[in-house]
């Protein structure tokens, strides 16, 4: 099939459905699939080839294209038809995205004053109802827009639509349904929400992350195969070791023996659970040592290594179809741009003018560069292959490669004398060590404060962040800070990640201590002062190396701590429904079970550990700390067993089943830590420092006289008067932002040619595509495997 | 230095000792560095020179090297005369070797008899510590037999014999006082008795390990650096946040703060340390979360990947230094096999009157084929390159390409017909799925005896493991073993992991039956049934990565053992020493503490919790428990709490190192899993079965002429006979063994190559020598950083 060709990496679920899409983007006919033909036969462009804006219509489309590629979206959710295009642009819109989200989160927090409610939240039944539907309303209108230009069929094709459109149309007659009855009825569908969130525009990575969570699923649950089969081979031997001692209330029947070894695989009821037989027989202990060293130290490590394996390659592949996915969306827009006399190149007024709505923002400039840039054959027009390098010149941050003077340089001049100062002062090859030297200074400060006794906690306090010597310390750092910006420049002073940090630290510890001042018991600023001190860590290069990974790590932990709030959303709710009304028979329960103690309720609190009756699904915050220590999984299983005693043995699946989510999202995580941290040390080590200034730093030379050839427009040339040397050369210097995908895109420089090639093969529609197609489905088949 | 060069990968603590040694091996003079040169002016040999055993002196020598290449000795260690072989020859020798190892376990044994001995096992102090005297006395004399030909100087020079040497005088002191007091006395020098054991033969991959271990300190320590910066600012902030709460034991002090938060970064103590604060107010949860989420999720899965990555970079630099080792050792040799005449090649003689010496038990026949297999130009004499692949060779298990017919072709002719006819079962395609069934079949049978109930445990472990489904699966696999025996032979069917899993399983389980039969209460053999479902797993191919992975790791899981076993014995001895005397008074402890509960006596158990006071020194085998409970991590703050409460404050440095030293050792054994699970699944994606089988099979052709000619020996030749066709022409197949070693030959190919050409630099005395070294270890520097 030839739509397997142009198939994306983010959509699976989109399938082609119409026949036009279908000979549009991705025709089996051989001829239709030279590029020329695409391009003119192209939907949105074809019908108005005669009219006057055909040039516009085709900048809008190529620019419709490249934002495709850029978003990792099907193209077969491109308007075909001009008239669809007002309602394309309406959703593809930043207020349109934002309000898409706003809704999103309303229909999210509603739950937190919906019965059971946090005390404070409570709203009434109207209100909530009322708010419920207008949010539902807000993305049931944008749904219909969306389908305006997609087809009214796609509910019915594309999977996540329909699920969307099914969502909503239950929670809105359930809405309905509470509005009139006045009353929340079993609403377990709400833990639905956070799909509406996931669709959101901003959410992109998220359901990336969870696609890639679906992939890793294979290895894991052959992995709880293998675990489970020892879980219950061990159940097995416990029950006929152990049921019949006293006491021993762990394997009394055989699933409870089948539960203590489940959570023995979690670590969380040992030792207690050998206890009792060990009490009976020091020898029962080797039951207990042999299970925990062959599942968890063994089967348990196997399964983190199969799934970092499966995550590798995967990391791998998606990096190499959203590169595919992009290099498609430029042979889609190209054709657009260029004229029957010159079907080679893009020429520069074609460029400018599709720039303009694909990126409005970057100035005359800027594109002018990229454009210089992009053209590196120096040829006046862009080759299809040139064009392809369209995203990442896009991103480049461009400036003059020779800098006027410092800023200063037209200050007045005692002023300038200053800077200057200032200037030397920081380049002074001992600054930076007396500034770690007083940072030091600081260290030792504290402890000494915190070595004095003080009378209360509040003197405390105030001796440790605000007292004389905490002033001398903030004014020198804030005095540091201003030398650096005098001698810098602000611009370039916050373009430091580390020097942000020590701005805001200094100024958040400032801060403390004025609250400090005014209200000695807001003690929680005392953790402002020590925060500087981690200003130290930067001085090591394995520091070095592990902050740099977390800022490689950040999109990939924000989509991991989305999906793990969206799930909590999910279990809360879930959790809410099943266990609200059981809050209060936790206080004093599961008397004669292991847990008794753990919810021996004394009002005064004198017992050190009879707090556990707080642990339960009360309303959505209890909920989500009830869920986070599941999560961190040491003691779950005495919150389970409570449960399990007030309600019935089967509310246990609702805690297995989150503690297997949890542990298959943790390990992921664990498994894309590594994977990063790993890919950043191997990048360190293939690229020198001038390597990497040469791959960050791209050069482009302009020359006055080639540029208004070039350009041919005299009033687009008067905006350039500023920015070049008219009549001479000026040469500027594009910034890459040093992020995941530009290290990819070197590292895997080699790789990225075959897969280029293999792309190619497929992409022609000769006889070589199906052997092709065998051997990179069993090399896919191979690395997913 | 010269001595650089030729340094080994093992022993980094050696130091040459002798300038005559230097000389020999090493010297920095470059006429001296010509390997012809440095083998007639080797040690053994030199003196003999002129005598009638002139070879088989060299035969021996050259063997020796040979054999410290193999166990990656320092060539230091080298007899350097003749008068010094007999006492090398007694040292390195099978008996000896035994006779260490039995004196140190001994040695390490009798902590089990010692004050505080284990109830069954006491002994007079009389009796054990004579015992004591007798194992060091052995050890003592074995490291003056090494010292006899090493000089007695290593003890100052070579750290681990001076270590040894040192913990042998200060025990056989203290050994003295005992016998003389008759008593015990505080005897923490005991628990530096596993050195010994460390040092035996068997253990050169502990020792490794051990190593391994050290070099993966460095990163670790920073991350501990980085995590305890966290728990101090947390600790600090919670004590201030709440210390004066009522009831909030957790945080009273800042000493307490810290303890709570660094044993939160365990986990343990979650929820409970957050309860108290939780009741006071919700929002301190967030103080919880934040910490968790910060030190236990981001900075404790970067520690793993920091350790990992240096975990590999160590893994491939083993594997580099060991092989270059080996050519080294092979470079000693060479000189000492060739004559005057033909200095380029070993002759045949030369070669099988070294393989004597080297591999006594390699049958002629197998040299001849070795001699072979090495000797790829066929040119009838090995030249230095061709003999660099001996340790590869003597590895091979050979046998004739085409075996003669099937074990059975020679037997009675009724039997021969059912042999065949098992033969043609086995082979079958179906006789797999039909085992399979069986084997499910056994699993359902299981299933349904254990949902059928019983009057007693004892008449529900007869139903499953002694009833008539039982004995009938049993016979049918038993059976089963049995055809396959007749039909593949039962050497073949043996040289099969899981034929013997199948085999070993079937028999156990046959066994424990007819246990059961005897004594019914018996009832752990129900654990042997359910084993043969393991078989089921090797249907999958990621269950067969798994396994395979387990096998590689094996080897390495072995060292981890060891090096745990150990390591629980040095804190044993010292918990036994420090907390012996307390084991009593854990019952009813700690009142008004957080862990009160867990130490609440009652004599008839009735309690769930109160069995903590178990958890003590008092014996070696309790202790042995209580550290693996440690090690396991759940809640052992409790055990900690505990002994800081009876004994003293101080106590928690014991029980916080031996957590930092289990967290140390575990992350390595992830690492170490990762690495070889990653290992092979590349592998195994880089080979192809085919490549496989022929990295692992050698075809070597003989013809009988050119064997006669090779040969020379016509009592030799008589012995080839039977083994090759007098006149004609025989094929041999030698097969290599699968472990990582040769596994990891194949992967590192490329690397292999620039290996030997960086060591072929080094070893020559040229200028580039320095350069290349610069270039080294800033390689080196960089893979190890």
């Amino acid at each position: 099939m030839a739509s397997s060709r142009c198939s994306s990496p983010d959509d699976d679920g989109y399938k082609r459905f119409t026949d036009e899409a279908q000979q549009n983007y991705g025709s089996n006919d051989p001829a239709a699939n030279s590029l020329d033909e695409m391009g003119s036969r192209s939907s949105l462009s074809r019908e108005v080839d005669v009219g006057n804006d055909h040039w516009g219509m085709n900048y809008h489309e190529a620019a419709i294209f490249l934002e495709e590629g850029e978003n990792n979206e099907k193209f077969d959710s491109h308007p075909r038809h001009p008239a669809a295009l007002p309602a394309y642009l309406l959703v593809h819109n930043n207020w349109y995205y934002g309000l898409d989200l706003i809704a999103s989160l309303v229909l999210l927090a509603l739950a937190v004053a919906e019965e059971p409610a946090v005390a404070d939240f409570t709203l009434p039944v109207g209100i909530h109802g009322t708010l419920e539907l207008m949010a539902l309303g807000i993305i049931t209108i944008e749904l219909f827009l969306k389908l305006q230009w997609t087809g009214f069929s796609t509910i019915w094709k594309h999977k996540r639509t329909s699920i969307k459109a099914g969502a909503l149309l239950i929670m809105a007659c359930e809405a309905l349904i509470v509005l009139i009855r006045q009353e929340s009825h079993f609403r377990v569908t709400r833990a639905l929400r956070p799909i509406f969130l996931v669709d959101t525009k901003v959410c992109g990575n998220v359901r990336r992350f969870i696609r890639q969570i679906f992939q890793s699923l294979p290895p894991i649950l052959d992995m709880l195969g293998l675990l489970m089969f020892f879980v219950s081979s061990y159940a097995l031997l416990g029950y006929y070791l152990f049921s019949d001692h006293h006491h021993n209330l762990y394997f009394k029947t055989l699933p409870d023996s089948f539960v203590s070894m489940f959570v023995l695989l979690t670590t969380a009821n040992f030792p207690d659970v050998m206890m009792p037989s060990y009490a009976s027989s020091k020898w029962n202990a080797i039951f207990f040592i042999s299970y925990i060293g062959t599942v968890l130290y063994v089967l348990m490590n196997l399964m983190l290594a199969v799934v970092y394996e499966t995550f590798t390659g995967i990391e791998k592949d998606k990096f190499r179809k959203l590169l595919l996915h992009k290099r498609k969306a430029c042979k889609l827009a190209f054709p657009l741009l260029v004229s029957k006399q010159n079907p080679d190149g893009i020429k520069f007024k074609q460029f400018s003018g599709m720039m303009q709505y694909y990126a409005p923002r970057i100035s005359n400039r800027d594109v002018v560069l990229i454009f210089r840039q992009l053209n590196a054959s120096g040829s006046g027009s862009l080759t299809s292959e040139e064009f392809f390098g369209i995203y990442d010149a896009a991103s480049l941050r461009w400036h003059l490669k020779d800098p006027p003077d410092p800023w200063f340089n037209a200050a007045w001049p005692p002023l300038r004398f200053v800077c200057r100062a200032a200037r030397a002062l920081v380049l002074w090859k001992y600054f930076e060590h007396i500034v770690y030297v007083l940072i030091i200074g600081n260290g030792v400060a504290m402890f000494i404060r915190i070595a004095q006794s003080a009378q209360s906690l509040e003197e405390s306090a105030t001796m440790f962040s605000n007292s004389w010597d905490t002033y001398l310390f903030l004014s020198i750092f804030l005095f540091e800070a201003l030398i650096r910006v005098i001698a810098i420049g602000w611009t370039q002073y916050i373009g430091s990640g580390w020097n942000i940090f020590d701005l805001g630290v200094t100024l958040a510890a400032l801060l403390g201590s004025l609250v400090l001042l005014f209200n000695p018991t807001f003690t929680v600023v005392v953790i402002l002062r020590p925060l500087r001190l981690l200003r130290l860590f930067k001085l090591k290069k394995r520091y070095r190396d592990i902050f740099g990974t977390l800022v490689l790590l950040s999109p990939l932990m924000w989509s991991t701590a989305v999906v793990m709030l969206v799930m909590y959303y999910f279990f809360a709710i879930i959790g809410m429904e099943l266990f609200a009304s059981s809050s209060e028979a936790l206080k004093n329960c599961c008397v004669n079970t292991t847990v008794e103690d753990f919810f021996k309720y004394s009002a005064n609190g004198t017992t050190a550990i009879g707090y556990y009756y707080m642990n339960n699904f009360g309303n959505l915050l209890s909920s989500g700390v009830t869920l986070f220590e599941l999560t961190v999984v040491n003691n779950w299983f005495i919150i389970m067993d409570a449960f399990a005693h007030v309600t019935n043995q089967y509310s246990r699946i609702f805690f297995m089943l989150f503690y297997l989510y949890t542990m298959v999202v943790l390990t992921i995580v664990v498994a894309s830590v590594l994977e990063a941290f790993r890919f950043r040390i191997q990048y360190k080590r293939q690229t020198s420092k001038r390597d990497e200034e040469q791959m960050l730093l791209e050069e482009v030379r302009v020359e006055w006289n080639s540029l208004i050839s070039q350009v041919q427009d005299s009033k687009y040339i008067d905006g350039l008067r500023t920015n070049f040397v008219p009549g001479g050369v000026t040469i500027y210097v594009g910034k890459r932002r040093r992020n995941r995908e530009v290290l990819q895109r070197r590292m895997y420089m080699a790789e990225i040619e075959k897969w280029l090639v293999e792309d190619e093969v497929l992409d022609r529609g000769i006889d070589l595509r199906e052997v092709a197609e065998g051997i990179l489905d069993s090399r896919l088949r191979d690395s997913t495997a």
